[in-house]
């Protein structure tokens, strides 16, 4: 009887990380997480087949975009073929019977940290440290039995390693998201994709710019993210990335062949199907 | 005799931060530094009348824009009156003597961490931790005597405590740099302008954005950054951020009274003399 092999996901932090939230919310069969410590290490891991594909954090509705994963993107040629957008809830999680006034070191990931950050302004004479995934903390604090430190995480961490709830959502805003994108050492021609990521360099002046885009509402393409990108040692160019929808392949076909004329250096990085955005 | 009062300066860190620094290129008389040890400190200085002006970094060329600290300039209705492009050199700083090998602790302001990033991934076993400032972590080094702390700051943070440089140019990226906004309460209708930050609201269709471009491209007016910032709550709508400059002031007058017909929310966030970008 033949077995499966379980897929291989990479993941930025460890398991219970948000990371692998987007996974379970992304793959329907059951996979192995891949751990993987930092951004560049993920990348590594999807590179030398160590996995099948990777999820990475490229933009948070209040922190922005991740630009470093954007240039990791781009130099590893990987191709976007999924997308999933979850909602950020975010917890102060510490040892069971400890108050707040025991804590000493509040610790998480900076993109984390960022996020509470109305909430870290109040607190007086606590040290903010930074560390390489929320869920790493999280684990920390239970496993070295740390009364004076407090773990920023999720839910999830809270129940896999016995931590109590200090403060619930201490996210500064509510309606707070990140966008996480499935990364494949190559593109799978989705044929239910609806949307793209797509990159090209312009001059600043604004005319390529506005052409394309032109281009894109004649053939009744939306636009759901636009950011320019300075070129490091070219301060009067830039990479401008953009996110397209379409309800019409054969609209948004027809648009890329003739943006191709427009400007320079065009890549498309990925074409999916778009990932849902649901508040909570 | 009458003695012209000092101008008051709001930074973001203590003396010799990179906003110090910034604003000594910006200012030509001397000033009094205000240090504020957050943006949010920065903008109630500026906004209580305890600074006459602020210097806010808003974007740098690797780890991308601030976007908290736009949401802050929208909230305070503060008038950008001109830019600083600040080269960013980092060092490693330690009490003179020590060596690499002593060092079990590296400290900094977490956006110097990030353009840190491939120096600080290959160090192993030593803790990464985020403070307030950069020129904050070296003075802690060097007042509390640290010989297993180093700390990510800049040549004139070395020179006023005390401190040697372990590592030289440890920044990613050698033409690295951060742009500095000046911030005013009021606008003060700077007579040779030649840069304006606008920003705009759009639903996600591509229409009305294109359409701005259009105009700005046919008065000759060049684009230098866009960028989209979605709306919290509104998954369908976002922000346009977009800094345009031009040769004749004219053009730029027409373009934005033609522009402000077609988009919604238009403010005009400063109009300023342009920043010029020199690596050394």
């Amino acid at each position: 009887m033949g077995k499966k092999r379980k897929l291989k996901i990479a993941i930025q932090g460890i398991a219970t990380s948000f990371h692998e939230v987007a996974a379970l919310t992304y793959f329907a069969e059951p996979f192995e997480p891949i751990e993987c410590l930092s951004f560049h290490a993920l990348c590594e891991s999807l590179k030398k087949e160590e996995s099948d594909f990777a999820m990475m954090a490229i933009e948070n509705s209040i922190a922005g975009s991740i630009l470093p994963n954007y240039f990791l993107l781009q130099e590893h040629h990987f191709a976007i073929i999924g997308e999933v957008y979850l909602p950020i809830h975010m917890h102060l999680l510490a040892l069971p019977g400890v108050k707040l006034n025991d804590i000493k070191n509040i610790e998480s990931h900076p993109m984390a940290i960022r996020q509470c950050s109305d909430y870290l302004y109040r607190l007086k004479g606590i040290d903010i440290r930074e560390s390489d995934d929320t869920a790493y903390s999280a684990r920390k604090v239970a496993e070295k039995k740390l009364k004076d430190t407090a773990a920023i995480a999720n839910e999830y961490a809270a129940k896999k390693f016995g931590l109590a709830i200090l403060e619930k959502r201490i996210e500064t805003h509510k309606k707070n998201f990140t966008r996480f994108l499935v990364l494949s050492r190559r593109a799978n021609g989705h044929a239910d994709a609806n949307k793209a990521s797509l990159c090209f360099e312009v001059a600043n002046e604004v005319g390529s710019l506005a052409e394309a885009l032109m281009t894109f509402k004649t053939h009744a393409i939306n636009l759901t993210k636009i950011q320019s990108i300075p070129i490091i040692g070219k301060p009067s160019e830039y990479s401008i990335h953009i996110d397209v929808e379409w309800k019409r392949r054969k609209n948004y076909d027809e648009a890329v062949s003739q943006v191709l004329r427009q400007v320079r250096n065009l890549t498309i990085l990925g074409e999916y199907k778009k990932g849902k955005i649901e508040y909570k």
